[in-house]
């Protein structure tokens, strides 16, 4: 793990119709945000999920398509091939309150969203392949 | 989006026995507080949500009769109606590991609770109505 | 609830394969952490929770013995019998994106998983028995 140093925090809302994920990206690389980490709630009108095979190494994506209630959002924001990347996991939950979760994948459609995103100076973390998982994470060495 | 300043963090739990909605606004009231994020971990002895109807621009509330884990309270605070006002979405978990979650309503008894409250200085963040949504919402424009 | 000061915050990742609680617990006490917040996003390779049984005061374990996504990990490091503890709940999806949440319990092993672990100064949070309801909590007081 790094030591980081908080720098800047922001609080708002995106844009109803948006794509989550997509506009959470644009902030950052509108902004340059190098390294982040964002919490949302709010809702969606519907949600396109990923679910990693640990087994095969490739993400499933499905949809749930109906509006949903964000219990929460949770990702970082750092850099993949020197350009910041978002990598976020959400929760929902329908009209009954049973609740879905997985990777949030582009196709999730914002109908009111709220978010807080905390930016940190500090060495960068740089996303790259890890052969055991198939992923592409951050260095493990302790600073 | 608004940067805000980082002012003061509390970290405490709530009463047993309390309301968990009423207990967090109780305590932004009482502290005036304006602008913050909380997150919170615990038990509930039974849940009351919302879900927000996205045609009828009306919420929905039902009750989780049971004992329930908080797997996670995420909210803010801001003003409404010039006073502290508290949105917050829940997800919990049943005896079986089943998740549940949804908007936060009034009627969720705390079993234990433990949060952290971070108090933001910055421009304020007022909700007022929003045609498309039936919300009441954040201004969109950045500062 | 206390007020406390940020003193330092870390980004990392977990070792794949390892126990996702006692990972977090040696993080903590090999750095001496007392008082801290931590969020996570990941996967695991099988979960193990608990369930606070609120009328036996016991928890019921239980495990989920298949991959799933890590849609939040939530928890604080305080200290008990004076030496760090972590309290996590965790909030997990399937692979139809189907919601499990509960008490971290050991036996939950890595697939992949990324926090941020926030450490604070100020008066030490101790934990003590509550005969109320059995738990290990902090003391009410304000300061």
């Amino acid at each position: 793990m790094k030591r980081v140093k908080p720098r800047e925090v922001f609080i708002g809302r995106l844009s109803h119709g948006g794509d989550l994920l997509e506009e959470i990206t644009d902030i950052c690389q509108r902004k340059n945000i190098q390294l982040g980490w964002i919490e949302a709630l709010g809702a969606v009108q519907r949600a396109r999920l990923g679910f990693y095979n640990q087994e095969t190494h490739k993400y499933e994506f499905f949809t749930v398509d109906q509006p949903l209630e964000i219990t929460k959002l949770v990702g970082n924001v750092s850099l993949e091939d020197n350009s910041p990347f978002v990598h976020a996991h959400i929760t929902l939950a329908d009209k009954r309150g049973n609740a879905y979760g997985g990777h949030l994948a582009s196709g999730t459609v914002v109908f009111a969203c709220e978010f807080i995103l905390e930016i940190f100076d500090g060495p960068m973390l740089k996303r790259d392949f890890d052969e055991t998982t198939g992923l592409s994470l951050w260095p493990m060495a302790d600073s």
